[in-house]
């Protein structure tokens, strides 16, 4: 790999003048380049995971916890994993093949979107090295150059990953400042990004929530944000007990740290008193500390053996990222929705019920980025949503809302072929 | 009308309230408040028309340009034409009538992207009173509430045609709040207006250059920034001259102070000498003044009466609002495009050609929000589109580009129906 420069200016010029040399390459040219990406994961394995193992050491010493370790640590199997991943990505179609909106103007004129790249894309992103790979790839495919920032964990793993895509880049032809990492982690590097609006036209952040709010804040470019999901899932009266239990414990249980997890299950006074002891059953099993409501607390009170706690104020409304969930106990839908509209965050929300009238209410009425009839939130989700991978997940209202994927990627421009027109 | 307040906060809670009624409303209960509109300023001409005698008395006394005052006047011609375009709009399809990217998932979930309106816009403008209703009636459609911050000069119009929009929500039943007028004129308001990223989800500035470079740096909300519109037309070597003449007129003069009108000429050198002398002579009627680059300047030197002057450093990439324009001559479509790259704004850019190759590779290269072969760069334009009208013509690529449309003003949110899907 050339030097990778941590000069800014320098990576924002380079990553402009990449991004205009991209906007020009065909689809096939940048699917070779990521099977190219796919097939030096394997090449050149023992060089990553040397790599890694410089960081997982490092992280030990430095007493990170085991959580962190693992999302650090890359093995073969994990990268056998991510160069899967990015075969799937260099199959998908090419978002850019795309004209839409098409239309002939009483004029006679010929209008329609094509659809183009963004152009230049930043990426601060915490410990996880496989995110070097998934945003750079994604980025690729839909033609946008990128600067990457990684964390400081992972700094190794993520140099000689970004080095290893920037040489199959180039060796497939295309610009290598496509994707440029910045090689240092001073931490000031991060603000100084965040004011590069002439060279970043859209800055993604991939942690956590005082990351996001950081970006929210102090970016002058347009800024993804999300990653912060209050989910809460509604259990209708007349929802199925036994599916109620599963969606639920599935929305906690199967990757609690993750954004698209449960933190609040509200459940409907009539169906309480026999869902919450069949709920609070299987969560004593798999350790998920409930914090309940007054009314919640009296049902299961009684209970030996439970993880049951009283619910504060500060539990409506928080991201618990961990094996806890907050329990309300609401008498009607409406109580539901306002409950959802007060403390969510237009991530994620879900109800369970029987009821075609509850279930389609709650579709309409709920404003939020994915909303689910009788299914886990965890579906909220480019990869199980068909969008080949996401580079975040958005809770933001402009461009894009939910999994940011290939499309959302990109923006259009109207092209307008005429044979002389002019305006009267 | 109820009692219009200034008091911002206020305002915003209401503008937020009333949009969440406003996003379970049926299509047509919206139309009906628009044919309402209609109706009304017909029925209330006479208030309206008052109002705007002092708006435009005060104008004058003032010392206001002609052209200033031309676009501050309302007559019954003109509200007749604002009333048809508010039909025009009624008589659309509903934007949120849609639901778009349906598929059903391997595990048998049904997932699409449903259409919903943005929230709140704020619309912050200046003199034409006419965008009080085009903006309020596009909102409206769209579901979306709004809050508009007209310009000083035209308060007393904007007043009253508020107060008859707010009315005719109200009598088709829907809450009032959908439209707000902020009713003090004090500038300190815009700033704190910029403030409100709680209240406000899409701040849209439709007026001069300060006015949009101010929303751009002090807004914490999403922006639609546009209306600075640089744009050029490029004559290649194979255009047809005399379509070339009248398409370079046309974008010039039909509307010299708009966003869209054409402000520089770039001439293929081999096709200059013909094409020159044939515009420069059209353009001597007009009196369109010409500033020229060195060459341009020695192919026209020796005619006489043309108005041709030569052109400064400053003259490219600079947004005329007159009938002045600036002439450049090129070598070959690469010079072109590399100064459309440099001076350009990203708005709108034309080629006229009859050379196949030479009309899709500008088509290809140019990364502007619109791109036209052989017509005028005023068609971009909501209207002309078939988008009924726009509420301004972003340059932006995030969210939606070029003209901003009922669609352009709405989100989406994943919906998702299943039968207890879990995940893996």
């Amino acid at each position: 790999m050339k030097t990778i420069t941590d000069d800014l200016d320098l990576i924002g010029a380079n990553g402009r003048k990449a991004s205009r040399k991209l906007s020009k390459l065909s689809g096939s040219t940048k699917d070779r380049a990521l099977i190219r990406v796919a097939d030096e994961l394997k090449a050149r394995e023992k060089e990553i995971l040397s790599a890694n193992v410089l960081d997982y050491d490092a992280g030990r010493r430095k007493g990170l916890q085991d959580s962190s370790l693992d999302r650090l640590l890359l093995t073969t199997e994990r990268l056998e994993t991510i160069a899967a991943g990015v075969r799937r990505i260099a199959a998908m179609p090419d978002p850019l093949a795309e004209t839409f909106d098409a239309r002939m103007l009483p004029n006679g004129l010929r209008a329609g979107k094509r659809r183009v790249p963004l152009g230049v894309i930043g990426a601060i992103y915490e410990s996880r090295p496989n995110i070097t790979v998934d945003i750079a790839t994604l980025c690729l495919k839909s033609g946008n150059a990128v600067i990457l920032r990684g964390g400081r964990e992972a700094f190794n793993s993520n140099y000689a990953l970004a080095g290893l895509i920037r040489d199959s880049v180039a060796a497939a032809g295309m610009p290598e400042d496509a994707v440029q990492f910045v090689s240092s982690t001073d931490r000031s590097l991060v603000g100084k990004l965040l004011k590069m609006k002439d060279f970043i036209d859209l800055i993604i952040p991939r942690g956590g929530a005082e990351l996001v709010r950081r970006v929210a804040s102090e970016a002058t470019m347009p800024a993804i944000t999300g990653g912060v999901g209050v989910c809460h899932t509604y259990i209708d009266s007349r929802a199925d007990v036994e599916m109620a239990v599963a969606i639920v414990h599935n929305a906690k249980v199967s990757r609690p740290y993750v954004c698209n997890a449960l933190d609040t299950v509200l459940v409907h006074s009539k169906i309480a008193p026999t869902y919450l002891p069949r709920l609070a059953t299987e969560w004593a099993k798999a350790d998920v500390e409930m914090h309940c409501d007054r009314r919640a607390i009296s049902i299961l009170g009684q209970s030996k053996g439970l993880n049951v706690t009283s619910a504060t104020d500060e539990d409506w409304g928080k991201e618990f990222l961990s094996l806890t969930a907050a329990i309300k106990i609401v008498d009607s839908m409406d109580e539901a929705l306002y409950h959802i509209t007060n403390y969510g965050s237009g991530h994620t929300e879900a109800i369970v019920t029987e009821d075609y009238s509850a279930a389609e209410r709650f579709l309409d009425e709920v404003d939020s980025g994915v909303v689910l009839v009788n299914a886990s939130t965890r579906f909220n989700d480019g990869g199980q949503f068909g969008l080949g991978a996401e580079v975040a997940i958005s809770t933001n209202k402009m461009h894009a809302r939910g999994p940011i994927g290939l499309k959302e990627l990109t923006s259009y421009k109207w092209t307008v072929r005429g044979t002389g027109q002019v305006r009267d």
